[in-house]
């Protein structure tokens, strides 16, 4: 049966969490993920309750973190291997990612980037190689590239998006402000600054009404 | 009566994309709302139910964009003023926010950025003033900041944060990998380019289990 949707992208940032804890394998109460996450802990506990974790990942003192983490990654559908990504747009914005110290050992893996100004990537450096944007349909078929972070100009977005799809990318991260149209069955998930400050805002006036 | 935490999130970046439509004030229905946010039109007409808005703001044609938005901001507690807000750290990812161009009429505004680099500092250009990170305290104070925007490196993230409390900052975006510990009343929302393509595995997995 598949989660609902609040609940599996809630289960996906705390197998994030999880991970990001590293070494700390101490058993966690769900009034722990609460402080962790922001989210009441009866949340916490339905969210776990729909995923149905393995006995010994549920002890009396709490979750086991690394279980935890484990089963949500399987139920969601990450594969073992790591989900290839490229970068798309590489002014301030997405070249910033070129050295982003936030993916460690989870299940993404940044592969290439791509810009339509070629001297840009000559003086960019990177762990992987960037290419310009021509090459986007070889590259993205030949590395099985199944995700896409755009950070292309606004004016680009809709564009540089409709072109990922032709390429096969079945994901978009949207950094541009633009909302974007997509066929169906391709996903897109918009990170806003002006969403965060808005979410801010709607949470300190929550608190403030209740 | 306060709106669950959900709701005033959902209805927050609904707010944005209405106001980000610009002109266009053709009357939405909850099912055009769904196309462009992908959340269940139930859910939209849930959200605004709970709202409650003003008579003219809901035709049989859909809900009237202008109207609805207002009715968000003034529930949500945006005042007509736009909110004050900083920028820490102004390697690639703070000096991408310098000239972000998603700001627009909104009920944000960037009025500082901070970095403990100076040399740095008297490189970048912005249309607003930059300090050393020394002056945070006078400069937070002076002009009202409420909230910051986090990208220092992840090895400073907490200190920086803790500073940023200390000065009066009610709400913190991070953009670190860090997870933040902030004391009671202080909101902080990550916001993390893995998080954001966990949702997107989240989605297409709980779509090709349906």
């Amino acid at each position: 049966m598949g989660l609902p949707k609040p609940t599996a992208e809630r289960l996906s940032q705390l197998a994030r969490l999880l991970e990001q804890r590293g070494g700390k394998n101490a058993p966690l109460s769900s009034a722990e993920i609460e402080q962790l996450t922001g989210w009441p802990s009866h949340t916490v506990r339905k969210d776990i309750s729909l995923l149905g974790i393995p006995p010994e990942a549920s002890t009396t003192l709490g979750y086991a973190p690394a279980l935890l983490a484990r089963a949500i990654r399987e139920r969601l559908g990450f594969a073992e291997k790591a989900h290839p990504c490229c970068v798309v747009g590489l002014g301030r914005l997405g070249s910033a990612f070129l050295d982003y110290e936030g993916f460690g050992d989870g299940p993404f893996t940044l592969v290439a980037g791509f810009d339509s100004n070629v001297n840009r990537l000559e003086i960019l450096k990177a762990d992987f190689p960037l290419y310009p944007t021509f090459k986007m349909k070889d590259v993205i078929g030949r590395l099985g590239i199944e995700f896409a972070v755009l950070c292309v100009p606004p004016a680009q977005a809709q564009a540089a998006c409709d072109r990922l799809v032709e390429c096969g990318i079945v994901g978009v991260v949207n950094f541009t402000p633009v909302i974007l149209s997509v066929p169906h069955g391709i996903e897109v998930e918009n990170v806003s600054i002006i969403d965060a400050l808005g979410t801010l805002v709607a949470r300190l006036a929550a608190r403030s009404n209740q």
